[in-house]
Formats: C-alpha cells, structure tokens, sequence
C-alpha cells in the first residue's frame, strides 16, 4: 500500500466520522432530557460493569507507555486505579444530575408588528476533543459534549488508546440502550497523527468546535493550526495584587491559597503584586508566608531587599507559568500599576486583588481585561465546579462565546425563532 | 524604495494602528455612556457640516471609479447624495439612543462560600472591518463598534477612498470633542491591498474580531484566510416552506413578500418548498402570484407540470443565492422533506414555514439549524432593526458568540467579577 492511498484511508475514515457525527447530532438535538440522562445512568452501570477489563486494558497502555520511557508525571496521568475508574462513573452521573441546557429560553419579545422572538438555547454541532494521556477524559468530555446534544469525536493520546477505546464501548454502548444513536460518541480510530491535522482542519465543515485537553505544546498547536473555533486557554499566568489597604491577614491567606493550594492547575498564581503604599508592613510576612508553605520566591530589587531568601526575578519571571511552587513577586505602582503590570504580562485568565478599599477594587474588577478577575479570594476558585456550574471541560480565556469556565451551557448556542400571523415586510 | 522595505513600511503602520487601538480600547472601555452618547452627536454634527466637502470627495471618487469602468450597480453603491449623507448623520443619532450594553449585568448569584459571582457585558477589544464601494459603512461601522465600547479599525474599499477618509475625520474630530481617545475609529492609511492580509492575520494579537462587509467574494476570502474570528454570512440562501396545512392566502402574501420585497438582500427567499400534500391547491396560485410580480420560477418536474411558464431547475439552483427575481420551486414530503432538503442545501441564515399547524411548526421551528427560523412570516424580518437591535452590523451565520443580526449587544462579550470577603478553596 502506498503513503498516498493510506493517506486516502485516513481521510475517508475521519469523513465518515464526520458524517455518522452529524446525523446523530440532528438526531441527538430533538433527544429528551430524560433519554439523555438514562444514557448516562447506563453508561456508568457499564463502566463499573468493566472496571477490571478497563483496568487490564490501561496496564497494556502504562506497560508500553514504561517500556517507551515516558515519565513518572505522565505515567501518573495516565494510569487508572479503582478509585479513578469509579470516579469516571460518578462523574457521569454527576453530569445527568445538571440541568439540561438545551431547549431553554435565554430571551424573549413581541414586536410591536405582534411577531413574538425568541432566543433559545441549541447544541453546537459536533466538537472534536483532543487529549493526551489522561483517559478518563474520554467519558467526561464525552459525556458533556452529549448531555448539551452535541456529537463528540474524541482523539486521546496514542498512550492510552486501549483504555479509551473501552471507556468509548461503554459510553457508545449506554447510548444506545437509552436508545440514541451510539455515533454522538465516536473515537478516533486510529493513532495515526495525521487524523490530528484533518481534525484541525475541520473535516470540510464537519467539526463546529475543538476543545484541546492538555499541555501548553498540544494547545499551542490547536490554537495555531485550527480553522475551526477553539475552546482553550494556552496558559494561566494569573496575579494576586495586595493593596495598601488590605487586610494582612486575609492577604496571606489568599496569597499562599492562590500559589500552593496546588500548584499545577491553571488557577495557580504565578505573579504576586505588592502596592509600593504599604509594602514595608506586606512585604516580608507574605514572603515568609510563601517560604513557609515551601514556595521558591523571585522578586524585583526591592523585593529581594526586603528578604534575603529571594532570589532575583529575571524580565522573563514575569510571564512565566511555573505550574510548580516558584512564584514571581514585583512592587508595583497601587492599583493602576497593579492593572499595566497585568495588561503588559498576563494572561487574560485569572486575576485577584485584595483590598479593603470598595472604590479600589471595582477599579481593579472594572479595568482588568481577564475572564475571571476577583475580589478579596484566591485565583484557584477559577474552575467550572466552584462557579456552581457542576462540570467543566475547560477553561477559556477567548473572548468569543466562552470565556472562563466551560460547562454545559457554554457547550450550545442559540438560534432565534419567530412565530407570527402572516406577517410581511413593508 | 525596495518591495521589502514597502512591506516592512506598511506592516509597521499596520502594527501601530494596532497598537492605539489598545491603547485607545482599554479608555474606551471605561468611559461613560454620556461621553460616547456626546461623541456620537458631535459626529453627527460634523458630517452635517462637512456635507458639502463629503460631496466634493465623493464626486472625485465617483469619477475615479467611473474612468476606471466599473458597473452603475458599483457606481451607485459608492454615490452619496445629501439624503444619503444626513442618512448617515440620523443613523449616528439613532446610534446615541440605543442602550449601552457595557457594564450590564448579565447574570448574577452567590455560592453557598459566599462568593458572589455576576456576569458582567464588556467590550471585545479591537475590531477590524473590511468593507467595499459603500463609504457610508464608515460611519455606520465605526460608531456601532464605539458605542459598544470597542475600538475600529476601518478598511474601506479603494474606490471610496476620500469620501470615507473625510467621514472617519468626523468621526475622529467628535471623538476629541467629547474627550474621549480619537484613535477609538482609526482608518487604514493606505489602499495597498497587502494591507487586507495583515488585517486578516490579525496584527500579532492586535485585531479580536473582524467584519466583513461586502459581497461573496469578500467574505468568502476573509473566512478563509482569517485567523482571528469573523463574524459574517457567506450567503443567504433562504427557504420558505409552504405546508399542506397552510392558509393560502397568508402563503401567498408571505412567499411574494419573502421572494420581491427587495431580491438583493440576504434574508431574501430563494427556494420555495411545497408540501406535497395540498400541492395540487398550492402550487399554482403560488407561482402565478411570483409570476405576476415579476418573478422568474424554476422548478422540478412537478413544478414544471404544473405551470407551462416555469423553467426546468437544474441541481444547481437549489444552491443558488440569485439575489435577484427568480426563485426555485421544489415539492416535498411534508415538513420532514423540508428540513432535509434545507440541511442538504441551506446556508443556516434563515427559513420560514407557513403552516396552520401548531405542532408542525414547532418541529420545523426545533429542526431546523438557522440563525432564525420563522412561522406564519416573512424571511425578510431578518433584520437587526426589525428585531428591535436598533442597528445592526452585519447577520451572522456562525455558530459561536453571534447568530443572526449582530448588533450592540452581539459586539460586547463578558468577564466574570468575583466578590469575596477573604475566601480560600479548601
């Protein structure tokens, strides 16, 4: 067989998926909330059903995965133990437990001509997910792609494709006991790296929506080469600002919950600001706060002035995501260097501000142009389960559509539809 | 000068464009609805005065266009008579008046921590719109775009050079007057066609959306070679259903209005579907009335049969967006036969039903994957001002953030302000 020819198969391949993609999206558009939610209950019943092979199956994919020298982090993503596979289960059931976003009412009116508008909430189409090793991706992304009447293509890692090809059997296995059809779940099949590129591509209007799941190198490459639009955030360089009016007290608190509670999540604090008014009382206990609770501190001059144990911060310290226990410290200029320091180096994720001062913070809240700014909490509240939105796939610093967290509602949109009595235009 | 050098002098102009539309975006963000209400009367108050030199540089630029042999279709679009300039004068004003979606709060609740969490409108930043011949786009764009709070950068077509150059020099001027940043509505300063290229690349960072206002040709290049988000229809290609349960007379009304109330617009029908049941009643009043005023028709077989001066339609018309006095007929089986055929070949603009039938309607209302979908009316309500947005900038036939008329609101998008009082996840 040629390289043109296989290159043929894939494309064939990945347009058929896209075709049984979008039949069963039509289809799953008009599913009632309540087949949607036994499709999950049976979903979870055949996950705990196949726990012990879904646990055979992901030692094959750690083997192989030791056998290639990965590391121990990403071993660590990758292997599944009873715990994780039961939390998948729950997790399902969680998402049946949401409240169905489709179908609703975002906005309705009458014309003064009698026609009446209405807003209301639909599925987006087919969104393609594409992850690396963790598989218990597979059930709660798809789980949420389809819970919001969306077809899910899901291309995992090539490291844990025996582990999400079961997990996938499960799921597409509950839908069609729930009596909906099984292609609102598909796997890629094959780890052929070139299924990736036609993803990226859209499969020639077949893929309304990419969400990358993982590292900053896979969301760099979706975000550079995708024609479709992408749900994501590259990375989350998020600040806490202490004003000089804050309490102390709360400031270290927030401070050390915002870095350490744990330092790999996109919510983490990388940069700490300190408002010049006030920074010979804040300085050193938020410092010593910080080395406490095991943070490695890198600050400007006069932050390593204030503490011997910090280590000079270099131009690029400041828009670094360590995702580890380093962070960042600058003086800055009170609230409006606070906002220039975060214009000029941030993300546009995550931004706190802890102050006692009601005029200062809405400055802060009102000029910061960041998904997520807050008052007086951590940057680690940054996550669709602390919003109260149950379940996320994501967090999106776009400005488009989503921004913040991803859930359910975030994963439709809507279309108007107008009832009238004959109307015409003049 | 070298090509290179040319190149390198245009990109850095176009970066510095960039650059103070930042700048001029994030004063604008927060300025007052006062300020942008003020700058938006000034505006209108300049082109008032500067009427008779718009006139002068139009007529230059008509008489460019006119050597240069362009169509009267062209020609009319670019001509701006003293209607046409206080047109643009009231539409400022009309623009003062509609409510300022920035800083609305669209959502808002406290989680059971105490954190009180508000969805609140801001602007999206920077936008970028490429338009054609018509220079009164300048105005209309770059005011829609301010009062949202976003800063514009406005590329006009070449044949409308001076007029629009004089009107964005209104605009500007009203900007100053009313203190706000007069860079807010910037014109690129070149009719270099490179310059289209750097837009749609999207200045490094510096552009967060785009518009294209024009023809196919147009919007067709920009959502190809873009690589920030458009928002834009490629085309219309608008159905109007006629169910066997429909009035007739309201059919009638509703199909000739949708077809000739004005054929160049792009919520103009372009494909009637006849159900087959009731088609021997429906049908031929139908085509007599189009015929009558002034329509061509093109049909299948059973049109064809039905009526000696229908033409034969080809499978290609049933993808035709004519803009224009024909139309193409099809029967079909029922309100299912309808939604397929409008999968199978429309545009996801807008579709209309005539039906009496309540649950029929609501089925084509459900199924049907437009941005508008109507009952018992006229596909030409598509329109931002016929649904109460006061102006519009565009319909938008994406999926994601904006669907269907794109007005004030359509050009904000939000963040989430968190208000705590020392919170810390556990």
């Amino acid at each position: 067989m040629t390289m043109a020819s296989e290159r043929d198969d894939i494309a064939g391949d990945m347009a058929g998926l896209a075709a049984a993609a979008r039949r069963a999206a039509r289809a799953l558009a008009g599913a009632t909330t309540e087949a949607k939610n036994a499709a999950l209950a049976a979903m979870a019943a055949n996950i705990r059903q196949a726990a012990a092979g879904i646990a055979e199956a992901n030692a094959r994919d750690v083997a192989l995965a030791t056998t290639q020298g990965r590391s121990a982090a990403h071993i660590d993503r990758l292997a599944l133990d009873p715990e994780r596979i039961e939390a998948m289960a729950t997790g399902l059931e969680t998402i049946a437990a949401l409240p169905d976003p489709v179908g609703a009412v975002m906005a309705q009116w009458t014309r003064p001509n009698g026609l009446e508008i209405s807003r209301v909430r639909v599925p987006i189409g087919t969104i393609a997910i594409i992850y690396e090793s963790r598989p218990n991706v597979t059930a709660d992304a798809g789980a949420l792609c389809m819970k919001s009447g969306n077809a899910a293509i899901l291309r995992g890692g090539s490291d844990s494709f025996q582990s999400s090809a079961l997990i996938v059997e499960c799921l597409r296995h509950g839908l069609k006991q729930a009596g909906l059809d099984e292609d609102a779940i598909q796997m890629v099949p094959t780890s052929d790296r070139r299924a990736v590129g036609l993803l990226l591509e859209g499969l020639g209007g077949g893929i309304d929506l990419i969400v990358p799941r993982g590292g900053k190198s896979l969301v760099a490459r979706v975000q550079a080469e995708a024609r479709v639009p992408v749900f994501a955030h590259l990375e989350g360089i998020c600040h806490v600002y202490v004003d000089g009016d804050a309490d102390l007290a709360m400031a270290r608190d927030i401070v050390v919950n915002s870095k350490m509670r744990r330092t790999g999540v996109c919510g983490a604090a990388e940069t700490l600001l300190v408002d010049r008014a006030g920074s010979d009382r804040a300085l050193r206990p938020l410092i010593a706060a910080l080395i406490a609770a095991g943070c490695e501190v890198r600050g400007d001059g006069e932050v390593c002035a204030a503490e011997p144990r910090v280590k000079p911060a270099s131009e690029d310290d400041w828009a670094r995501e360590y995702l580890d226990a380093v962070i960042a410290v600058r003086v800055v200029d009170g609230v409006a260097g606070a906002i220039d320091h975060i214009a000029r180096y941030g993300s546009q994720h995550t931004e706190a501000i802890v102050t006692a001062n009601a005029a200062t913070a809405r400055r802060f809240l009102d000029e910061v142009d960041s998904a997520i700014v807050l008052h007086n909490a951590s940057t680690q509240f940054a996550d669709g389960g602390e919003f109260g939105f149950g379940a996320e796939i994501g967090i999106a610093t776009g400005k488009l559509h989503a921004r913040g967290p991803v859930g359910l509602e975030q994963l439709t949109t809507f279309k108007y539809q107008v009832r009238g009595c004959g109307q015409v235009r003049a």
